[in-house]
């Protein structure tokens, strides 16, 4: 067996320990002599393994009291909708920020539930900047505030917090979501598709400020009203069990951060953040120093989850894809809206895995240039 | 590792083989070197996992050309909204069958998107039978008619199939799908959680004629838009791809169920089913003959998925769930809602398992009667 290094945007590249782990116990959880998949939701033993996946990311993110974590189903294409129908509330409407694709598929499903306030676009910059707040024009009375806090599609990422006062703020944070240190109490409400940073796809994480719920729309689905979803601890309907066991290896290994990284004295996703800025610096220092790659995006507005750039000679695209699998090193593609290439390089990318991302770009940019 | 027999009602039992290959491949999956949990749902490794799923779920149920199949997420519950949205089309409202726990649920559900005309229930019988179609009065301009043609908490199963003319069929099968041979072009639209026989939860089938297609109200989320989620081949959000994985695994262990039961004349389905009567009869027997033991369900309607019981004394049913776990047989506890016993017995339960339940059954009698 010969592990690649997989740069998909999601679903994406897992630790292997999880994997080693996951496997291990698949006929058999810790001497239950069944899988998780075949366990009984409402059984003692996947009380088990939900009450400490939730603890976990409850500590994690030291998610406040009054923060309801739902385990949900449909990925962030379904809160696209979801969102809407228990917060908009008929009022005014609601204020979206668009900064690229992913806003731009937030908004127009928005737009189906009530009035969507544009505050600022990124489009005529070609969406390779984040407007900056001074540049925003809210709403009279948004019912919230929209952001998606990392573009997965464009490669481009919040490093500040917006202030919305009043306004509830709500991030679309599927791609970036426990890659770095995060104060939950300046949002509202936090969704994530787990299919990056958390674990499968077919499970969305949502945190949820407890004022916030209860208002849903009289035709919203029951399944998707956060009061039912909440009320019923995430069984309304049976939750995706083996997705969440799944999200709650993946928290034990972030745990597990600090000691590993060398760096006890920091919080697991302290510890994290810093090997990820450490892989991603790699890659823009790289691109930086080169006429052969380039970024589009704006210095202070870049991703380090989802790196994207393109070769001078669009020509060669495809020649480097090719060159980048032959040695290992897979979907590296970028996105068919913008094409060039990305390098999704989520938590559980290895450090060695990004060393020899920047190695076949040097030595292709040698051979090639 | 002793693996024990569960008897839950869902998440439920897999095949042992299924299991063993997803642990097997859960570092790898062919050569690929990732895990299929890991793969981009656009890549062409997954493409082969869905295609291949796709097909042989085709194969299976010789589904008509002109039905889609739908790999959704959200489950019954969510379904039981879904269908409603994409189907009442403002007509007069939608026909409900109403025989126990999941029908009611359906009925609730939909009576939040429009009239819902109750043409039959069980209720008189406390859901002891399913109402004759002679019995049934449908209203004049239904947009459907619904049934849950398996009741999981009650443990009654329609044996036959309701002919509704014009009116569109509409089934839940969710807890008997794949179970026997089935005439899909006799249904409109048929939705199945994935997990009793099919895999893991996290995944709804939807299998639906063509012209049913197109109709949803303006306010369905789009990733439940049975038109949206057809026209992206399930891929409009990010499918639930582990799921639709191991289901492609346990297709290919039923469509092997022929030679393995040595019966190579018969279709994967009629094998199954021989074996689901076979495992049924052995438990329905050991109640018929006992006064110790009783089922409320009429002989006509018993289902063969879950077979619910008491004990003559109901005090002693917690003894006999603690002898029953004792001897590794779990899950064998009643749905609150009625209480007493339950066993499920999918496809996946072996007759070993059937047959430890029954000598389980016999010996609690000797001792305790």
């Amino acid at each position: 067996m010969a592990r690649v290094f997989n740069f998909s945007a999601g679903p994406a590249t897992l630790p292997q320990e999880v994997l080693e782990e996951a496997a291990g116990e698949m006929l058999d959880w810790r001497g239950a002599g069944m899988s998780v998949m075949e366990m009984s939701h409402r059984s003692a033993e996947f009380d088990l393994v939900a009450e400490s996946a939730e603890a976990d990311l409850r500590e994690l993110l030291s998610i406040p009291s009054n923060y309801k974590i739902l385990f949900m189903q449909g990925g962030a294409q379904a809160e696209n909708a979801i969102v809407p129908l228990n917060m908009m509330r008929g009022e005014s409407g609601a204020d979206y920020v668009d900064t690229g694709a992913w806003s731009m598929k937030s908004i127009a499903e928005a737009r189906r539930y009530g009035t969507v306030n544009v505050v600022a676009s990124g489009a005529a910059d070609g969406y390779t900047r984040i407007p900056r707040q001074d540049e925003w024009r809210p709403g009279a009375d948004a019912a919230y505030l929209h952001i998606c806090s990392n573009e997965t599609i464009g490669g481009l990422e919040y490093h500040w917090t917006p202030q919305t006062g009043d306004v509830p703020l709500v991030a679309d944070m599927s791609s970036h979501l426990l890659s770095r240190p995060l104060d939950v109490s300046k949002y509202g409400l936090i969704y994530a598709g787990a299919q990056k940073n958390i674990g499968m796809a077919g499970l969305t994480l949502v945190i949820v400020r407890d004022d916030l719920i209860g208002h849903a729309h009289p035709l919203c689905p029951s399944a998707f009203d956060y009061k039912i979803v909440a009320d019923n601890d995430s069984m309304f309907n049976t939750p995706p069990t083996y997705a969440m066991y799944i999200a709650g290896l993946v928290f034990k290994w972030l745990k597990k951060m600090p000691a590993e990284s060398g760096r006890p004295d920091l919080s697991p996703l302290a510890a994290i953040e810093a090997r990820n800025i450490q892989k991603a610096a790699l890659v823009y220092d790289c691109l930086d120093a080169s006429h052969f790659y380039s970024t589009q995006v704006a210095q202070q507005d870049r991703s380090r989850m989802n790196v994207t750039f393109r070769l001078a000679d669009e020509k060669l695209t495809a020649s480097f894809v090719a060159e980048a699998n032959a040695r290992g090193l897979k979907g590296l593609k970028g996105h068919k809206l913008i094409g060039g290439i990305r390098a999704s390089i989520y938590n559980a990318m290895p450090l060695e895995g990004v060393e020899a991302l920047v190695a076949t770009m040097r030595e292709f940019e040698k051979t090639r240039a």
